[in-house]
């Protein structure tokens, strides 16, 4: 079996004799300069150009990718008939898990404001407590909107607080979403972009949104409308907004986004970490190992689904 | 049995006919521009000024106060002989950990560098994972040094992640502490200002710190040398510190503290959050029926103990 890997020391090490190396496998590897001439069976898709990865997904002999992120729509519709498709949710779920923790607790405590202040040499001790609006997630009902793998997680992060979760599926009657939403102080968006999903958080379901809920969004920035956003920010209906995902990426110095003191922006990071190479290396060896010793290995996306 | 309270509505709606009221004591307020005459059995103390603070420990018939603050530095040395101190660790210890847990994951994950970025409209990818400085927690090893209550709510906190924990208290020799210090990713300070704690992270102390730790401190901001602190930020002994307490407070605005982009600084609100009013009263009338029931309430301050 051939496969081309991306070219950073990480994936290297798993060519060499040692405890990391995959035996019985031909290890190529490409980089943005160079793609390795001949068939491969495989390809492990990362930090590819859009040219790059056009080269690799042409091939020939191509049986099977593996795209080391959990979103696929870089590459979807651009795969020649046959090819199987894995993604790498696991190697992101726990990551953006967190990340959005973290952005639920640093909005819920006040640190983007505090930041600000801080630019400012302000010791901005609130008026009064009523007046801090910093809370502690105690008592605060957490929507997942997109229950899969990293809302999962996020549960498990959430379990020791005093939260009321509910998940929002693919199975959720509308009314029952709309239930939730009305309900919610956090509003998480775990979901894929699709047809289904596109703009899906504009004015008519903000305004199904409790008043002053805050929204979170770890999945992609098409579901939100941003005008929309915008205007409910300016309106009190949210109170604020996390994103680690904007339409487009990265989003311009002239987006009105920016500007908004209670939208809290990181650049699409929520699943980096500086072992996350380390990481997908070790994925990519399990999954090698598992296709040599015969075993289905994880992260098959099914042609059928969404996503 | 006549206490005074501070002069606000959630602690008027104990003197008022309901479910909140509490029968058989009698209850005067109290607020920065007056205090009832006459005697006081008790008194409760909060948001009271210096001056307000001495005129009501001087009230004859005082025989006990309780502090709706964790910290008693403010009371303790002002007391009258033979009136009994009650603190209120338990409103606080868990606003408290939720803030520094907050605190640790904002700076995990870059937060603060991000609102920074987006002041200046700036979409801050990292160059590479590796120079992105994020990680998730999990793997970490966090010190609880000063592990009391707040240290237990805090741990609670961390369970789901996966993190090594240990907590240094009175009992926890020097050698042991700093076999501590020199293996922690993150250092939770929880301790309260003494004749001991003051300025015990100075030079020699960071020094002893695992290099690249993150300091959190929620104790008090004198536990700190800050010159120490910031001549290891400099050195990259420390990558950062998330500061709830500083010395003095406010932080005077031509501090050095304010312009260092890792030190995270919030205005001593961890225990802040908008329901803290209704949960002191709440407490002080918990309080108050215990003592008309013949119960000792919870927060005795011994006077051997040091905090």
């Amino acid at each position: 079996m051939r496969v081309l890997l991306p070219d950073l020391p990480e994936f290297r090490a798993l060519s060499e004799v040692g405890e990391r190396s995959v035996p019985g496998c031909e290890l190529a590897y490409y980089s943005g300069d160079h793609v390795p001439e001949g068939d491969a069976d495989g390809v492990v898709l990362w930090f590819a150009s859009g040219e790059t990865r056009d080269h690799l997904l042409a091939l020939p002999g191509l049986k099977w990718v593996l795209t080391l992120t959990a979103g696929i729509d870089h590459v979807r519709n651009r795969l020649p008939g046959g090819v199987q498709l894995y993604n790498a949710n696991r190697l992101h779920e726990r990551a953006v898990a967190v990340h959005a923790l973290a952005g639920m607790l640093s909005a819920a405590r006040g640190f983007h404001r505090y930041r600000d202040a801080q630019g400012r040499h302000e010791w901005a001790s609130p008026a009064s407590i009523r007046e801090s609006r910093l809370i502690s997630l105690d008592r605060a009902r957490v929507v997942l909107w997109g229950f899969g793998r990293i809302g999962r997680n996020l549960e498990d992060l959430l379990r020791p607080f005093d939260v009321f979760i509910e998940g929002i599926t693919s199975g959720t009657t509308d009314t029952e979403r709309d239930e939730a939403l009305a309900s919610a102080d956090f509003i998480v968006l775990i979901l894929p972009s699709t047809q289904d999903t596109r703009g899906i958080v504009n004015r008519e379901m903000i305004d199904r949104m409790k008043r002053g809920a805050w929204l979170v969004n770890v999945g992609r920035g098409n579901l939100i409308v941003r005008d929309d956003l915008i205007a409910a920010l300016h309106s009190g209906q949210l109170a604020g907004a996390v994103l680690d995902v904007t339409d487009p990426e990265p989003l311009p110095q002239d987006d009105p986004l920016w500007a908004e003191e209670n939208v809290i922006i990181t650049p699409h990071i929520a699943s980096t970490t500086t072992d996350l190479v380390y990481r997908g290396a070790s994925l990519t060896r399990d999954f090698l190992i598992d296709f040599q010793q015969g075993h289905e290995p994880e992260g098959l996306v099914e042609s059928w689904r969404k996503y």
